[in-house]
């Protein structure tokens, strides 16, 4: 089993007392794109309205697990993070040190049992008697003027977080023109300094610092050949001023 | 100015057709959570559900900018970055590979000038002709059975790993090429296009590619002045074959 099934089968999300039924179909979506699958709530039951907005992760909110309160829930439990809301003045006076997500699933590589992260009200986030049942305390950073996520984009982001740091993307290549397209391009930049009699000296710094400027610009398709017009135009004038000039000389 | 302060004023959320209000205002809200401020809106006006949901980013949608069309906000901008709705058969034809937001931003580190980062229908995402004009490409990394994110978490996701990247403030500013600079050299360009008789009716749409493509490329100031010699060595070749040819015909 990969860290990722792991951790799909062992992380809950408990929302406690969430207020607000899109919340919670928000949330359950969130899951998904994540690929949790367990959600608890307590104090509330999905109706609709979550329905509807959980979309792809509907079928989270039908097996969600509904608690009449909080405590009850602690002994299913390996390792409980509060998440923060800071509008919360509960949540400033605990006195465990906040970590960020990143730190918090660095700490959970290895971590085995079974992770519930909390998120508290929308409005009031965690009770005193509720944050010391946590033993993690995650916070999200953000701008300080305004650090108070929506409950669902908590939740997005946490996991995220999670899921990056467990499916590490393998290395996307950019978009980039074929090489052969690079090479016809500076074959035809490098003539046009000939044209130009430019200094033998510089050529070959010149071709290099080229190539790699062009390797560097990731051009689409399009802009590729927009450029190679231009280009090959540029070409064609400076080849017909010389031929031009050699007219000249023969007259 | 702090990196993060300079992205704060230059990258723009760019939403074309959106169609939930309950979206454009939980956009606002995302976008004030991590320091932005500048909302475009394409082909839909705030109403009061979208303030509902704003909650701190109400003065975003207050100062919202509302274009008719997507095509007219296009020469704004430096860096236009489509961002993937997988869910949109469209964009599954887009032939240029997507990026993850991290690698996006690490690609921004040192860009100038205005960043719009393009947000597509909720249903139906870009379309091929917005596509093209985008000159970046970002998908958010998710689970595969369901990666479509709700609309204002994919931007909370895409601005959160933007936050996190140019804070803390010990991030350390690397100089690019000056937007003087870029200027100069695209001017430089332009006058060879004309020495080239090059298309007027291709002439505004060239320039657009080149100005992007400038920005994009992130000089260092010796790349810059070598290159800058070479234009100008094409331009005063091309200059002499004018006059040239002006000679021949007087003779």
């Amino acid at each position: 089993m990969s860290r990722t099934e792991y951790l799909s089968e062992n992380v809950y999300v408990v929302l406690v007392y969430p207020k607000y039924q899109g919340n919670i179909g928000a949330v359950a979506r969130s899951m998904w794109n994540s690929g949790l699958r367990h959600l608890i709530i307590i104090g509330n039951r999905p109706d609709d309205e979550a329905f509807a907005r959980s979309m792809g992760g509907r079928f989270i909110l039908e097996n969600a697990e509904i608690y009449d309160n909080f405590h009850s829930i602690i002994p299913k439990f390996n390792v409980i993070a509060a998440t923060s809301s800071t509008a919360s003045s509960n949540e400033k006076h605990f006195r465990r040190l906040p970590m960020t997500p990143e730190k918090f699933w660095e700490e959970m590589s290895h971590q085995t049992g079974k992770i519930a992260l909390v998120f508290g009200r929308e409005d009031d986030g965690l009770r005193n008697e509720e944050i010391e049942k946590c033993n993690y305390f995650i916070s999200i950073p953000g701008n300080p003027e305004y650090p108070v996520y929506n409950l669902s984009h908590a939740v997005a982001i946490i996991l995220y977080v999670m899921f990056t740091r467990f499916n590490p993307p393998e290395d996307i290549e950019i978009a980039a023109i074929a090489p052969d397209h690079e090479d016809l391009m500076l074959k035809n930049v490098m003539e046009i300094l000939r044209l130009t009699s430019y200094p033998d000296h510089k050529m070959r710094n010149t071709e290099l610092l080229l190539r790699r400027l062009i390797a560097r610009s990731r051009m689409s398709d399009r802009e590729y050949f927009r450029i190679m017009g231009v280009i090959r135009r540029v070409k064609e004038n400076l080849q017909g001023s010389l031929e031009n000039e050699s007219d000249n000389q023969r007259n």
